[in-house]
């Protein structure tokens, strides 16, 4: 380990670079300075990743655990239609891990920020007896009034989700059961559980295009999610079990469908547009598809329209941090 | 404890109020919104606040752990000579407290935030085992150009600092020493361990007024803070030891110079001031004492001029968390 806070401090800045875009005071003061661009409103956010709750140091590698650290707060940026721009990252190293696995740990998170135009600014460490716990913060931007929250979905919008969901979730059973012939068989899987890809570019479109009345990140899962964008609108919901666009499963993992509306953690974003002008969203924008899911509907009630007819209520069972851990 | 995150965020969204200035959208979207001051740039900065770390639960008050939590944050955005503004609070709780502690926890921190200004637009929380561990991530504002760094001490300045320097470790001597008798004769010291007050108005009339070349707030004791101050500028410095503000201390504990000397966690102010305009610093601003302790030399060397004339190095001994634990 570092054997002293300033030469961690030192080591950091060299490793993170100079400063980035409008950034005037990096790493190593009290506070890092940063001149914010006119016009545009600031987004801020943080998240949590702690072990044993986020990740497991026998799953996965620092690298990992680094890039998710950051990739949930710019997926939350993302979901409010901004793009991310400045992150504090506060670390508190257990004892027992040395100093490779910090190094990795940065090395993983630089990657994702250097590629989406985030500058790491600051932090703070502390070094704990107990479990490995990071808090990213996250200052993002979106021209002034544009910024789309979950509050906004009107009866009638039509439901859209990108990408494909359940995948992380996927990934994390085939680590979880050392699986590795289906590595190479479901090798997105893996790549969306251990790395997953914030959605900035089509939440920017989506923000600029003016086409979402309501948007949020899938972090928590579709089921938990949908109903959280629902009640915050003050509206109810009705989508088709065979829209939803779910991973191609191991045999031996949970069925597709389970994983789709309960995974979470793939980062994809949940939107609504209004029915005019549904037609100008894309199928796919850049490599990612977007799949018209369902119709916000008057109440409360999400409801789910099962491949028979049938429409069920859709009881949220995503992941919520004070009822169980994730893992 | 509350039963679900959601019903957990509602609890905090009523009780933090509604939006203070400058906020579009606070506490329970994805992420808050927040229009930044034309002319202004922006200060960022995060600070651990660990249980056995930074507090004890025998001998901190949740309120009081809410206060330095927050207090931390802005005594950063203080020693940039800024403004504090807008706070994500992100709470690991332990599952040994309960709600009620939770919410003396938020209470004790949203007295300070509303006394100075702060708006809480949010944060991240989850549920964990261990150690309950706070990361509060603060934005604050400064004039354009007008932050004042560690950096930037010129030879011949005069070193200031605010206050009373040590009185915070006394508090927590007579905390950990159950001293209920000198709580009574001492009672700044208590005060200002539990209730630490961060110079803002000082710090933001030293940069109104361009009168300081250098400044950080002392958290980890002078002895270590000056020495990171005169490492950032590139100088050493020479203080006199009759010259510190030491506390009235109890017969029992530690003498005062010590306390001055490697106390720490008095969020008191250490700045430097070209030797022509230094009689423009006053002797007391508001409430707070400005003593002028010494001066920034030539070199690399921080020494203290013993009362007896000799000069001696001064070895930098305050906190450092790669090192030793606080308490």
């Amino acid at each position: 380990m570092f054997r002293r806070e300033d030469e961690f401090v030192r080591w950091l800045r060299g490793r993170l670079g100079p400063s980035g875009s409008g950034v005037t005071l990096g790493i190593g003061d009290d506070a890092a300075l940063m001149r914010p661009a006119p016009g545009r409103e600031l987004i801020l956010t943080s998240d949590w990743t702690i072990q044993d709750v986020h990740f497991r140091l026998k799953l996965h590698p620092p690298e990992s655990v680094g890039h998710r650290a950051l990739a949930r707060a710019i997926s939350d940026v993302a979901a409010m239609g901004g793009r991310p721009r400045w992150a504090l990252v506060s670390l508190a190293i257990s004892k027992r891990v040395d100093t490779a696995w910090v190094k990795r740990f940065y090395s993983g998170m630089a990657r994702l920020a250097r590629r989406l135009g985030v500058t790491i600014v600051g932090g703070d460490t502390s070094v704990v007896a107990g479990a490995i716990t990071i808090d990213v913060s996250l200052v993002g931007d979106v021209v002034t009034g544009s910024g789309i929250r979950r509050q906004g979905a009107l009866i009638g919008d039509h439901i859209f989700v990108s990408g494909t969901l359940g995948l992380s979730a996927l990934g994390l059973e085939l680590l979880e059961a050392r699986s590795t012939a289906n590595y190479r068989k479901v090798p997105r899987a893996l790549r969306t559980h251990l790395y997953p890809e914030p959605q900035c570019a089509l939440g920017e479109m989506l923000s600029r295009r003016k086409l979402a009345t309501a948007m949020m990140d899938i972090s928590d899962g579709l089921s938990l999610d949908l109903a959280r964008l629902c009640r915050a609108s003050g509206v109810g919901a009705r989508i088709r079990e065979t829209a939803i666009p779910v991973p191609a499963v191991a045999a031996t993992s949970s069925p597709p469908l389970a994983l789709a509306l309960h995974g979470g953690e793939d980062y994809q974003l949940l939107f609504t547009v209004p029915t005019k002008i549904a037609k100008k969203v894309p199928a796919q924008f850049h490599d990612v598809a977007l799949h018209h899911i369902g119709e916000i509907e008057k109440g409360r009630a999400v409801r789910i329209v099962r491949a028979t007819g049938r429409a069920e209520l859709l009881i949220p069972s995503g992941f919520d941090h004070f009822r169980k851990k994730r893992m």
